[in-house]
Protein backbone atom coordinates (compact mmCIF):
# COMPACT_ATOMS: atom_id res chain seq x y z
CA UNK A 1 0.00 0.00 0.00
CA UNK A 2 1.60 3.49 -0.71
CA UNK A 3 1.23 6.64 0.89
CA UNK A 4 -0.99 9.45 0.26
CA UNK A 5 -0.92 12.85 1.44
CA UNK A 6 -4.10 14.16 2.85
CA UNK A 7 -4.11 18.33 3.76
CA UNK A 8 -6.94 19.96 5.78
CA UNK A 9 -7.63 24.31 5.73
CA UNK A 10 -9.86 24.87 8.17
CA UNK A 11 -11.41 28.36 9.57
CA UNK A 12 -7.85 28.60 11.64
CA UNK A 13 -6.07 25.61 11.41
CA UNK A 14 -4.56 23.71 8.64
CA UNK A 15 -3.34 19.55 8.89
CA UNK A 16 -1.46 17.51 6.71
CA UNK A 17 -0.86 14.03 7.41
CA UNK A 18 0.39 11.13 5.76
CA UNK A 19 -1.24 7.81 6.06
CA UNK A 20 0.28 4.43 4.81
CA UNK A 21 -3.00 1.95 4.81
CA UNK A 22 -5.95 2.04 3.53
CA UNK A 23 -7.76 2.76 7.32
CA UNK A 24 -7.89 5.62 9.75
CA UNK A 25 -4.24 5.74 11.07
CA UNK A 26 -2.44 8.94 10.49
CA UNK A 27 1.56 7.62 10.79
CA UNK A 28 3.27 11.38 10.23
CA UNK A 29 1.58 15.11 10.33
CA UNK A 30 1.94 18.89 10.58
CA UNK A 31 -0.35 21.75 11.94
CA UNK A 32 -0.26 25.34 10.81
CA UNK A 33 -1.99 28.22 11.40
CA UNK A 34 -3.89 29.78 8.50
CA UNK A 35 -3.28 33.40 7.85
CA UNK A 36 -1.16 35.04 5.40
CA UNK A 37 0.03 32.64 2.27
CA UNK A 38 -1.80 29.89 3.88
CA UNK A 39 -1.42 27.52 0.37
CA UNK A 40 2.14 28.44 -0.18
CA UNK A 41 3.33 27.62 3.48
CA UNK A 42 1.32 24.64 3.69
CA UNK A 43 2.58 23.19 0.41
CA UNK A 44 6.24 23.93 1.54
CA UNK A 45 5.33 22.14 4.75
CA UNK A 46 4.09 19.23 2.87
CA UNK A 47 7.29 18.77 0.90
CA UNK A 48 9.22 18.15 4.54
CA UNK A 49 7.52 14.98 4.90
CA UNK A 50 8.84 11.77 3.96
CA UNK A 51 8.54 10.48 1.01
CA UNK A 52 6.57 11.03 -2.51
CA UNK A 53 3.14 10.67 -1.95
CA UNK A 54 1.05 7.99 -4.69
CA UNK A 55 -2.14 10.69 -4.42
CA UNK A 56 -3.29 13.94 -2.29
CA UNK A 57 -6.70 14.66 -0.66
CA UNK A 58 -7.09 17.87 0.08
CA UNK A 59 -10.45 18.92 2.17
CA UNK A 60 -11.12 22.99 2.45
CA UNK A 61 -13.74 25.17 3.47
CA UNK A 62 -16.15 26.54 1.20
CA UNK A 63 -16.96 24.51 -2.31
CA UNK A 64 -15.02 24.85 -5.47
CA UNK A 65 -16.44 26.08 -8.23
CA UNK A 66 -15.41 26.58 -12.21
CA UNK A 67 -11.91 25.66 -10.71
CA UNK A 68 -11.95 28.41 -7.64
CA UNK A 69 -13.13 28.44 -4.03
CA UNK A 70 -16.17 30.30 -3.06
CA UNK A 71 -18.10 30.54 0.49
CA UNK A 72 -15.16 30.76 2.13
CA UNK A 73 -14.89 34.05 3.60
CA UNK A 74 -12.83 33.32 6.98
CA UNK A 75 -9.49 31.77 5.53
CA UNK A 76 -7.33 35.28 3.81
CA UNK A 77 -6.92 34.74 0.62
CA UNK A 78 -8.54 31.66 0.23
CA UNK A 79 -11.90 33.35 -1.59
CA UNK A 80 -10.87 32.94 -5.48
CA UNK A 81 -7.83 31.12 -5.06
CA UNK A 82 -7.52 28.58 -8.11
CA UNK A 83 -7.40 25.69 -5.79
CA UNK A 84 -7.11 22.88 -8.34
CA UNK A 85 -4.18 24.64 -10.95
CA UNK A 86 -1.95 25.08 -8.16
CA UNK A 87 -2.47 21.98 -6.77
CA UNK A 88 -1.66 20.77 -10.50
CA UNK A 89 1.31 22.34 -10.35
CA UNK A 90 2.59 21.53 -7.38
CA UNK A 91 1.79 17.46 -7.71
CA UNK A 92 2.16 16.81 -11.42
CA UNK A 93 0.77 13.23 -12.41
CA UNK A 94 -0.35 11.89 -9.25
CA UNK A 95 -3.68 11.84 -8.81
CA UNK A 96 -5.72 15.30 -6.59
CA UNK A 97 -9.12 15.03 -5.25
CA UNK A 98 -10.49 18.00 -3.73
CA UNK A 99 -13.22 18.67 -1.42
CA UNK A 100 -15.46 20.44 0.94
CA UNK A 101 -14.60 19.98 4.57
CA UNK A 102 -17.75 18.45 5.61
CA UNK A 103 -18.32 16.13 2.50
CA UNK A 104 -14.43 15.31 3.12
CA UNK A 105 -15.69 14.15 6.73
CA UNK A 106 -18.56 12.32 5.36
CA UNK A 107 -16.12 10.41 2.80
CA UNK A 108 -13.78 9.44 5.88
CA UNK A 109 -17.09 8.27 8.02
CA UNK A 110 -18.30 5.91 4.77
CA UNK A 111 -14.84 4.74 4.12
CA UNK A 112 -13.68 4.01 7.86
CA UNK A 113 -16.33 5.08 9.84
CA UNK A 114 -20.29 5.44 11.09
CA UNK A 115 -21.49 5.53 7.17
CA UNK A 116 -19.70 2.16 6.12
CA UNK A 117 -22.32 0.85 4.42
CA UNK A 118 -24.81 3.10 4.44
CA UNK A 119 -26.82 3.63 0.65
CA UNK A 120 -28.66 6.71 1.82
CA UNK A 121 -27.44 8.79 4.89
CA UNK A 122 -26.88 11.87 6.12
CA UNK A 123 -23.73 13.56 7.79
CA UNK A 124 -24.11 16.33 9.67
CA UNK A 125 -21.41 18.62 11.40
CA UNK A 126 -22.30 20.09 14.11
CA UNK A 127 -18.62 22.89 14.96
CA UNK A 128 -18.54 26.19 14.41
CA UNK A 129 -20.29 26.11 11.30
CA UNK A 130 -23.19 24.16 10.16
CA UNK A 131 -23.25 21.92 7.04
CA UNK A 132 -24.21 18.11 6.14
CA UNK A 133 -23.20 16.16 3.67
CA UNK A 134 -25.66 13.88 1.53
CA UNK A 135 -25.12 10.25 0.51
CA UNK A 136 -26.90 8.45 -1.99
CA UNK A 137 -25.89 5.35 -3.26
CA UNK A 138 -22.98 5.10 -0.69
CA UNK A 139 -21.39 8.31 -2.66
CA UNK A 140 -21.27 11.84 -1.02
CA UNK A 141 -23.39 13.93 -3.41
CA UNK A 142 -21.94 16.91 -4.67
CA UNK A 143 -25.15 19.12 -5.80
CA UNK A 144 -24.98 21.26 -9.50
CA UNK A 145 -22.23 23.70 -8.13
CA UNK A 146 -20.28 21.66 -5.22
CA UNK A 147 -22.92 23.09 -1.86
CA UNK A 148 -25.70 20.19 -1.68
CA UNK A 149 -25.82 20.35 2.16
CA UNK A 150 -25.11 23.78 2.80
CA UNK A 151 -27.39 23.86 5.25
CA UNK A 152 -26.12 26.98 6.95
CA UNK A 153 -28.15 29.02 4.31
CA UNK A 154 -31.36 27.59 5.52
CA UNK A 155 -33.85 30.04 6.47
CA UNK A 156 -36.68 29.62 9.26
CA UNK A 157 -38.84 33.05 9.17
CA UNK A 158 -40.23 33.51 5.57
CA UNK A 159 -38.17 36.66 4.15
CA UNK A 160 -36.06 36.80 6.43
CA UNK A 161 -32.79 38.07 5.60
CA UNK A 162 -30.32 35.64 3.15
CA UNK A 163 -27.63 34.37 1.08
CA UNK A 164 -28.07 37.46 -0.80
CA UNK A 165 -28.43 39.70 1.70
CA UNK A 166 -25.06 38.66 3.29
CA UNK A 167 -26.37 36.36 5.61
CA UNK A 168 -26.03 33.27 6.91
CA UNK A 169 -29.55 32.71 8.58
CA UNK A 170 -29.64 29.31 10.63
CA UNK A 171 -25.50 29.48 11.33
CA UNK A 172 -26.14 32.55 12.39
CA UNK A 173 -29.08 30.98 14.84
CA UNK A 174 -27.52 27.77 16.26
CA UNK A 175 -23.97 26.74 14.95
CA UNK A 176 -21.14 26.88 17.73
CA UNK A 177 -20.05 30.33 16.70
CA UNK A 178 -23.52 32.27 17.06
CA UNK A 179 -24.64 30.12 20.58
CA UNK A 180 -21.31 31.81 21.69
CA UNK A 181 -21.81 35.33 20.21
CA UNK A 182 -25.18 35.20 21.67
CA UNK A 183 -23.89 33.53 25.07
CA UNK A 184 -20.97 36.51 25.41
CA UNK A 185 -23.66 39.46 24.83
CA UNK A 186 -25.44 37.54 27.24
CA UNK A 187 -23.49 37.04 30.24
CA UNK A 188 -21.28 39.34 29.45
CA UNK A 189 -18.12 37.52 29.69
CA UNK A 190 -16.28 35.60 26.91
CA UNK A 191 -18.42 32.78 26.59
CA UNK A 192 -18.02 29.53 24.24
CA UNK A 193 -20.79 27.32 22.96
CA UNK A 194 -19.14 24.21 25.24
CA UNK A 195 -19.59 27.05 28.58
CA UNK A 196 -23.11 27.34 27.40
CA UNK A 197 -24.24 24.30 26.96
CA UNK A 198 -22.69 23.28 29.85
CA UNK A 199 -24.63 25.90 31.93
CA UNK A 200 -27.81 24.82 29.72
CA UNK A 201 -27.05 21.10 30.85
CA UNK A 202 -26.34 22.18 35.09
CA UNK A 203 -29.26 24.35 35.20
CA UNK A 204 -32.50 23.70 32.44
CA UNK A 205 -35.22 25.70 31.83
CA UNK A 206 -37.89 26.18 34.37
CA UNK A 207 -34.85 24.91 37.09
CA UNK A 208 -32.66 28.29 37.18
CA UNK A 209 -30.07 28.34 39.75
CA UNK A 210 -31.04 31.70 40.76
CA UNK A 211 -28.15 33.09 39.27
CA UNK A 212 -30.16 36.12 36.82
CA UNK A 213 -29.21 34.86 33.68
CA UNK A 214 -29.86 31.44 33.90
CA UNK A 215 -33.35 31.27 32.60
CA UNK A 216 -32.19 33.61 29.96
CA UNK A 217 -29.33 31.03 29.38
CA UNK A 218 -32.27 27.93 29.22
CA UNK A 219 -34.05 30.50 26.77
CA UNK A 220 -30.94 30.89 24.29
CA UNK A 221 -29.77 27.39 24.45
CA UNK A 222 -33.47 25.47 24.43
CA UNK A 223 -34.40 28.03 21.34
CA UNK A 224 -31.17 27.05 19.15
CA UNK A 225 -31.66 23.32 20.00
CA UNK A 226 -35.16 23.44 19.10
CA UNK A 227 -34.77 25.46 15.67
CA UNK A 228 -31.55 22.63 15.14
CA UNK A 229 -33.80 19.68 15.99
CA UNK A 230 -36.16 21.10 13.39
CA UNK A 231 -34.15 21.95 10.62
CA UNK A 232 -32.86 18.43 10.94
CA UNK A 233 -36.07 16.88 10.86
CA UNK A 234 -36.67 18.74 7.70
CA UNK A 235 -33.45 17.32 6.34
CA UNK A 236 -34.47 13.64 7.00
CA UNK A 237 -38.16 14.46 5.53
CA UNK A 238 -36.70 15.81 2.55
CA UNK A 239 -33.69 13.09 1.96
CA UNK A 240 -35.11 10.23 3.52
CA UNK A 241 -31.93 8.61 4.91
CA UNK A 242 -31.65 5.19 6.87
CA UNK A 243 -28.71 6.55 9.09
CA UNK A 244 -27.94 10.47 10.20
CA UNK A 245 -23.96 11.08 11.40
CA UNK A 246 -24.07 13.88 13.72
CA UNK A 247 -20.39 14.74 13.89
CA UNK A 248 -18.43 18.14 14.79
CA UNK A 249 -17.24 20.49 18.01
CA UNK A 250 -20.53 20.83 19.31
CA UNK A 251 -20.49 16.86 20.01
CA UNK A 252 -19.40 17.54 22.95
CA UNK A 253 -22.05 18.29 24.39
CA UNK A 254 -23.24 15.06 22.63
CA UNK A 255 -25.49 13.94 26.34
CA UNK A 256 -27.72 17.02 25.39
CA UNK A 257 -28.17 17.07 21.34
CA UNK A 258 -28.71 13.27 20.38
CA UNK A 259 -31.38 12.97 22.69
CA UNK A 260 -33.10 16.32 21.41
CA UNK A 261 -32.39 15.18 17.69
CA UNK A 262 -33.61 11.48 18.50
CA UNK A 263 -37.24 12.93 19.72
CA UNK A 264 -37.76 15.28 17.09
CA UNK A 265 -36.95 12.58 14.54
CA UNK A 266 -39.56 10.28 16.05
CA UNK A 267 -41.83 12.89 15.80
CA UNK A 268 -41.79 14.43 12.86
CA UNK A 269 -40.28 12.28 10.14
CA UNK A 270 -42.30 9.60 8.24
CA UNK A 271 -39.15 7.04 8.14
CA UNK A 272 -37.19 8.06 11.27
CA UNK A 273 -33.58 7.83 10.59
CA UNK A 274 -30.86 5.38 12.91
CA UNK A 275 -29.11 8.25 14.78
CA UNK A 276 -25.40 7.58 15.52
CA UNK A 277 -22.14 10.00 16.67
CA UNK A 278 -19.79 10.29 14.12
CA UNK A 279 -16.69 8.06 14.74
CA UNK A 280 -14.22 10.63 14.25
CA UNK A 281 -14.09 13.85 15.90
CA UNK A 282 -11.18 16.47 15.29
CA UNK A 283 -9.61 14.85 12.99
CA UNK A 284 -12.69 14.25 10.61
CA UNK A 285 -12.14 16.87 7.84
CA UNK A 286 -7.43 15.77 7.90
CA UNK A 287 -9.16 11.92 7.98
CA UNK A 288 -11.38 13.04 5.13
CA UNK A 289 -8.89 14.26 3.18
CA UNK A 290 -6.87 11.20 3.12
CA UNK A 291 -10.11 9.10 2.35
CA UNK A 292 -10.43 11.17 -0.84
CA UNK A 293 -6.61 10.14 -1.61
CA UNK A 294 -6.89 6.86 -1.09
CA UNK A 295 -10.28 6.78 -3.06
CA UNK A 296 -8.11 9.02 -6.06
CA UNK A 297 -5.09 6.30 -5.56
CA UNK A 298 -7.33 3.25 -6.52
CA UNK A 299 -9.58 5.11 -8.89
CA UNK A 300 -6.45 6.10 -11.10
CA UNK B 1 -40.92 -0.81 -30.80
CA UNK B 2 -43.44 -3.02 -28.04
CA UNK B 3 -46.16 -1.67 -26.06
CA UNK B 4 -46.08 -0.80 -22.87
CA UNK B 5 -48.85 -0.12 -19.95
CA UNK B 6 -49.09 2.38 -18.05
CA UNK B 7 -51.41 2.80 -14.55
CA UNK B 8 -51.31 6.01 -12.50
CA UNK B 9 -53.33 5.74 -9.28
CA UNK B 10 -54.42 9.25 -7.66
CA UNK B 11 -56.22 10.42 -4.81
CA UNK B 12 -59.62 10.65 -6.96
CA UNK B 13 -58.95 9.19 -10.61
CA UNK B 14 -57.37 6.31 -11.84
CA UNK B 15 -55.50 6.66 -15.35
CA UNK B 16 -54.59 3.46 -17.45
CA UNK B 17 -52.41 4.44 -21.05
CA UNK B 18 -51.13 2.57 -23.47
CA UNK B 19 -47.87 3.41 -25.72
CA UNK B 20 -46.21 2.12 -28.40
CA UNK B 21 -42.98 4.28 -29.13
CA UNK B 22 -40.90 5.72 -26.17
CA UNK B 23 -41.88 9.56 -26.30
CA UNK B 24 -44.85 10.76 -24.39
CA UNK B 25 -48.06 9.63 -26.19
CA UNK B 26 -50.44 7.72 -25.35
CA UNK B 27 -52.28 5.55 -27.80
CA UNK B 28 -55.07 4.27 -25.51
CA UNK B 29 -56.86 5.21 -22.48
CA UNK B 30 -59.35 4.57 -20.12
CA UNK B 31 -60.11 6.50 -16.99
CA UNK B 32 -62.16 5.35 -13.02
CA UNK B 33 -62.94 6.77 -10.12
CA UNK B 34 -61.12 5.65 -7.66
CA UNK B 35 -63.14 3.82 -4.53
CA UNK B 36 -64.14 0.56 -3.28
CA UNK B 37 -61.81 -2.43 -4.78
CA UNK B 38 -60.27 0.19 -7.03
CA UNK B 39 -57.18 -2.13 -8.01
CA UNK B 40 -59.62 -5.09 -8.78
CA UNK B 41 -61.38 -2.69 -11.10
CA UNK B 42 -58.20 -1.28 -12.93
CA UNK B 43 -56.80 -3.94 -13.39
CA UNK B 44 -59.83 -5.69 -15.39
CA UNK B 45 -60.12 -2.62 -17.00
CA UNK B 46 -56.69 -2.68 -18.34
CA UNK B 47 -57.31 -6.11 -19.43
CA UNK B 48 -59.74 -4.67 -21.99
CA UNK B 49 -57.07 -2.91 -23.91
CA UNK B 50 -55.58 -4.23 -27.19
CA UNK B 51 -52.41 -6.52 -27.21
CA UNK B 52 -50.13 -7.84 -24.60
CA UNK B 53 -47.41 -4.82 -22.95
CA UNK B 54 -44.06 -5.95 -22.59
CA UNK B 55 -44.20 -4.28 -19.34
CA UNK B 56 -46.32 -2.54 -17.02
CA UNK B 57 -45.59 1.05 -15.03
CA UNK B 58 -47.52 2.00 -12.05
CA UNK B 59 -47.51 5.52 -10.16
CA UNK B 60 -49.45 5.59 -7.07
CA UNK B 61 -49.76 8.49 -3.92
CA UNK B 62 -48.12 7.01 -1.17
CA UNK B 63 -44.63 5.22 -1.09
CA UNK B 64 -44.39 1.59 -0.98
CA UNK B 65 -42.37 0.41 1.86
CA UNK B 66 -41.89 -3.58 2.58
CA UNK B 67 -43.87 -4.64 0.00
CA UNK B 68 -47.16 -2.57 0.62
CA UNK B 69 -48.69 1.03 0.18
CA UNK B 70 -47.98 3.45 2.80
CA UNK B 71 -48.86 7.02 3.50
CA UNK B 72 -51.81 7.05 1.22
CA UNK B 73 -54.68 7.80 3.21
CA UNK B 74 -57.13 9.30 0.64
CA UNK B 75 -57.43 6.37 -1.61
CA UNK B 76 -59.98 3.56 0.19
CA UNK B 77 -58.49 0.24 0.94
CA UNK B 78 -55.18 1.41 -0.55
CA UNK B 79 -52.95 1.64 2.98
CA UNK B 80 -51.43 -1.31 3.71
CA UNK B 81 -51.63 -2.96 0.03
CA UNK B 82 -50.01 -5.67 -1.20
CA UNK B 83 -49.56 -3.78 -4.70
CA UNK B 84 -45.76 -5.26 -5.71
CA UNK B 85 -47.32 -8.84 -4.75
CA UNK B 86 -50.73 -8.26 -6.47
CA UNK B 87 -48.99 -6.50 -9.93
CA UNK B 88 -46.72 -9.59 -9.92
CA UNK B 89 -49.95 -12.11 -10.04
CA UNK B 90 -51.33 -10.52 -12.35
CA UNK B 91 -48.20 -9.58 -15.02
CA UNK B 92 -46.60 -12.79 -14.09
CA UNK B 93 -43.23 -12.76 -15.70
CA UNK B 94 -43.26 -9.36 -17.59
CA UNK B 95 -41.15 -6.53 -16.15
CA UNK B 96 -43.30 -4.01 -13.49
CA UNK B 97 -41.79 -1.08 -11.90
CA UNK B 98 -43.72 0.82 -9.20
CA UNK B 99 -42.89 4.29 -8.45
CA UNK B 100 -45.20 7.34 -6.14
CA UNK B 101 -46.77 9.37 -8.31
CA UNK B 102 -44.80 12.30 -8.24
CA UNK B 103 -41.35 10.21 -9.26
CA UNK B 104 -42.99 8.96 -11.83
CA UNK B 105 -43.88 12.22 -12.69
CA UNK B 106 -40.05 13.56 -12.71
CA UNK B 107 -39.26 10.40 -14.29
CA UNK B 108 -41.38 11.61 -17.54
CA UNK B 109 -39.81 14.68 -17.04
CA UNK B 110 -36.20 12.90 -17.06
CA UNK B 111 -36.98 10.91 -20.02
CA UNK B 112 -39.28 13.26 -22.40
CA UNK B 113 -39.25 16.63 -20.76
CA UNK B 114 -38.02 19.99 -19.02
CA UNK B 115 -35.23 17.50 -16.86
CA UNK B 116 -33.81 16.04 -19.57
CA UNK B 117 -30.11 15.99 -19.65
CA UNK B 118 -30.25 17.09 -16.05
CA UNK B 119 -27.66 15.54 -13.75
CA UNK B 120 -28.68 17.50 -10.41
CA UNK B 121 -32.50 18.40 -10.18
CA UNK B 122 -35.50 19.09 -8.22
CA UNK B 123 -39.01 18.46 -9.84
CA UNK B 124 -41.77 20.06 -7.74
CA UNK B 125 -45.03 19.22 -7.80
CA UNK B 126 -47.58 22.03 -6.42
CA UNK B 127 -50.99 20.02 -6.92
CA UNK B 128 -54.03 18.99 -4.22
CA UNK B 129 -50.79 17.90 -2.24
CA UNK B 130 -47.42 18.72 -2.47
CA UNK B 131 -44.27 16.87 -3.17
CA UNK B 132 -41.30 17.10 -4.73
CA UNK B 133 -38.65 14.45 -6.83
CA UNK B 134 -34.94 15.02 -6.11
CA UNK B 135 -32.56 13.62 -8.99
CA UNK B 136 -29.32 12.87 -8.21
CA UNK B 137 -26.61 12.18 -11.35
CA UNK B 138 -29.65 12.19 -13.95
CA UNK B 139 -31.96 9.13 -11.59
CA UNK B 140 -34.70 9.97 -9.34
CA UNK B 141 -33.48 9.43 -5.63
CA UNK B 142 -36.18 7.02 -3.65
CA UNK B 143 -34.54 7.44 -0.23
CA UNK B 144 -33.97 4.71 2.51
CA UNK B 145 -38.06 4.11 2.04
CA UNK B 146 -38.96 5.39 -0.57
CA UNK B 147 -39.96 8.45 0.88
CA UNK B 148 -36.91 11.63 -0.42
CA UNK B 149 -38.48 14.55 -1.41
CA UNK B 150 -42.35 14.12 0.60
CA UNK B 151 -41.55 17.56 1.42
CA UNK B 152 -45.56 17.78 2.65
CA UNK B 153 -44.18 16.93 6.08
CA UNK B 154 -41.98 19.84 6.41
CA UNK B 155 -42.53 21.93 9.53
CA UNK B 156 -41.83 25.52 9.66
CA UNK B 157 -42.27 26.15 13.33
CA UNK B 158 -40.03 24.58 15.35
CA UNK B 159 -42.46 22.25 17.73
CA UNK B 160 -45.38 22.54 15.59
CA UNK B 161 -47.53 19.55 15.09
CA UNK B 162 -46.07 16.89 12.74
CA UNK B 163 -45.85 13.53 11.03
CA UNK B 164 -46.35 11.24 15.10
CA UNK B 165 -49.02 13.85 15.80
CA UNK B 166 -51.28 13.23 12.47
CA UNK B 167 -50.09 16.34 10.57
CA UNK B 168 -48.55 16.90 7.94
CA UNK B 169 -47.08 20.54 8.43
CA UNK B 170 -46.55 22.24 4.76
CA UNK B 171 -49.14 20.97 3.36
CA UNK B 172 -52.08 22.04 5.66
CA UNK B 173 -50.13 25.51 5.17
CA UNK B 174 -49.43 25.58 1.23
CA UNK B 175 -51.10 22.83 -1.01
CA UNK B 176 -53.91 23.51 -3.41
CA UNK B 177 -56.56 21.67 -0.46
CA UNK B 178 -55.08 23.50 2.23
CA UNK B 179 -55.50 26.71 0.11
CA UNK B 180 -59.13 25.68 -0.99
CA UNK B 181 -60.05 24.80 2.65
CA UNK B 182 -58.90 28.27 3.52
CA UNK B 183 -60.41 30.59 1.03
CA UNK B 184 -63.33 27.97 1.56
CA UNK B 185 -63.34 29.41 5.23
CA UNK B 186 -62.40 33.36 4.31
CA UNK B 187 -65.33 33.96 1.83
CA UNK B 188 -67.94 31.78 3.34
CA UNK B 189 -68.44 29.86 -0.23
CA UNK B 190 -66.69 27.22 -1.56
CA UNK B 191 -63.40 28.10 -3.37
CA UNK B 192 -60.91 25.91 -4.75
CA UNK B 193 -57.03 27.24 -4.45
CA UNK B 194 -57.45 28.30 -8.35
CA UNK B 195 -60.64 30.59 -7.50
CA UNK B 196 -58.16 32.27 -4.85
CA UNK B 197 -55.22 32.75 -6.86
CA UNK B 198 -57.42 34.10 -9.58
CA UNK B 199 -58.57 36.62 -7.10
CA UNK B 200 -55.35 37.52 -5.61
CA UNK B 201 -54.38 37.95 -8.74
CA UNK B 202 -56.32 40.55 -9.38
CA UNK B 203 -56.58 42.27 -6.35
CA UNK B 204 -53.18 41.82 -4.69
CA UNK B 205 -51.64 42.61 -0.90
CA UNK B 206 -52.28 47.06 -0.58
CA UNK B 207 -54.80 47.25 -3.67
CA UNK B 208 -57.96 45.26 -2.38
CA UNK B 209 -61.01 46.62 -4.72
CA UNK B 210 -63.01 46.85 -1.37
CA UNK B 211 -64.69 43.75 -1.16
CA UNK B 212 -64.41 43.32 2.57
CA UNK B 213 -62.45 40.06 2.44
CA UNK B 214 -59.68 41.28 -0.18
CA UNK B 215 -57.45 42.09 1.95
CA UNK B 216 -57.99 39.28 3.84
CA UNK B 217 -57.27 36.80 1.09
CA UNK B 218 -54.71 39.06 -0.09
CA UNK B 219 -53.06 38.14 3.08
CA UNK B 220 -53.82 34.15 3.10
CA UNK B 221 -52.47 34.33 -0.67
CA UNK B 222 -49.43 36.24 0.09
CA UNK B 223 -48.42 34.00 3.48
CA UNK B 224 -48.88 30.81 1.70
CA UNK B 225 -46.79 31.79 -1.40
CA UNK B 226 -44.15 33.15 1.10
CA UNK B 227 -43.87 30.17 3.10
CA UNK B 228 -44.02 27.81 -0.14
CA UNK B 229 -41.32 30.19 -1.34
CA UNK B 230 -39.19 29.90 1.88
CA UNK B 231 -39.71 26.08 1.72
CA UNK B 232 -38.19 25.40 -1.73
CA UNK B 233 -35.51 27.76 -1.29
CA UNK B 234 -34.60 25.90 1.78
CA UNK B 235 -34.78 22.84 -0.55
CA UNK B 236 -32.77 24.07 -2.94
CA UNK B 237 -30.01 25.49 -0.45
CA UNK B 238 -29.88 21.82 1.00
CA UNK B 239 -29.54 20.22 -2.67
CA UNK B 240 -27.92 22.72 -4.82
CA UNK B 241 -29.75 21.65 -8.39
CA UNK B 242 -29.03 22.82 -11.35
CA UNK B 243 -32.75 23.30 -12.44
CA UNK B 244 -35.83 23.00 -10.59
CA UNK B 245 -38.94 22.17 -12.53
CA UNK B 246 -42.22 23.55 -11.50
CA UNK B 247 -45.48 21.22 -12.27
CA UNK B 248 -48.89 20.42 -10.54
CA UNK B 249 -52.57 21.80 -10.67
CA UNK B 250 -51.46 24.96 -9.32
CA UNK B 251 -49.49 25.91 -12.36
CA UNK B 252 -52.69 27.22 -13.66
CA UNK B 253 -51.74 30.17 -11.84
CA UNK B 254 -47.49 29.67 -13.17
CA UNK B 255 -47.77 33.97 -13.71
CA UNK B 256 -48.20 34.47 -9.89
CA UNK B 257 -46.00 31.44 -8.73
CA UNK B 258 -43.09 31.47 -10.92
CA UNK B 259 -41.77 34.88 -10.54
CA UNK B 260 -41.90 34.16 -6.77
CA UNK B 261 -40.49 31.19 -6.75
CA UNK B 262 -37.61 32.66 -9.23
CA UNK B 263 -37.12 35.86 -7.02
CA UNK B 264 -36.65 33.70 -3.58
CA UNK B 265 -34.20 31.53 -4.71
CA UNK B 266 -32.07 34.39 -6.31
CA UNK B 267 -31.99 35.98 -2.82
CA UNK B 268 -31.69 32.78 -0.38
CA UNK B 269 -29.68 30.03 -2.83
CA UNK B 270 -25.88 30.63 -3.12
CA UNK B 271 -26.29 29.15 -6.11
CA UNK B 272 -29.60 29.59 -7.58
CA UNK B 273 -30.89 27.14 -9.81
CA UNK B 274 -32.68 27.76 -13.31
CA UNK B 275 -36.57 27.46 -12.50
CA UNK B 276 -38.69 25.83 -15.54
CA UNK B 277 -42.38 25.07 -15.81
CA UNK B 278 -42.85 21.16 -16.17
CA UNK B 279 -43.73 19.99 -20.01
CA UNK B 280 -46.34 17.60 -18.48
CA UNK B 281 -49.22 18.88 -16.72
CA UNK B 282 -52.61 16.69 -16.02
CA UNK B 283 -51.18 13.91 -17.80
CA UNK B 284 -47.58 13.83 -15.74
CA UNK B 285 -48.04 10.29 -13.35
CA UNK B 286 -49.69 8.16 -16.44
CA UNK B 287 -46.76 9.75 -18.53
CA UNK B 288 -44.29 8.75 -15.02
CA UNK B 289 -46.05 5.69 -15.37
CA UNK B 290 -45.12 4.70 -18.80
CA UNK B 291 -41.53 6.38 -18.39
CA UNK B 292 -41.04 3.54 -15.61
CA UNK B 293 -42.50 1.15 -18.03
CA UNK B 294 -40.03 1.71 -21.13
CA UNK B 295 -37.33 1.78 -18.65
CA UNK B 296 -38.06 -1.57 -17.44
CA UNK B 297 -38.73 -2.91 -20.44
CA UNK B 298 -35.32 -1.80 -21.74
CA UNK B 299 -33.60 -2.83 -18.30
CA UNK B 300 -34.96 -6.31 -18.12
Amino acid sequence: MSRVLGIDVGGTKVAVGVSSSDGPEIIERIRLDTGARTLERTLAAARDLDGAPAAVGFSTCGVIRDGRVCLAPNVPGWEGLELPRLLREEYGAIPVAIDNDVKAAAAAELRWGALRGVSAGVYLNLGTGLAAALVVNGQVVSGAHGAAGEIAYLQAIPGEPAFADGHVPLEERVSGAALAARGTALLGRETTAADLLALFATAPAGASDGAPAGADVAGLVDEALALLAMSVANLCVTFDPECLVVGGGMMGAADLIMPRLTAELRRAVPFPPEVRPARFADDAPLLGALALAHAASQTS
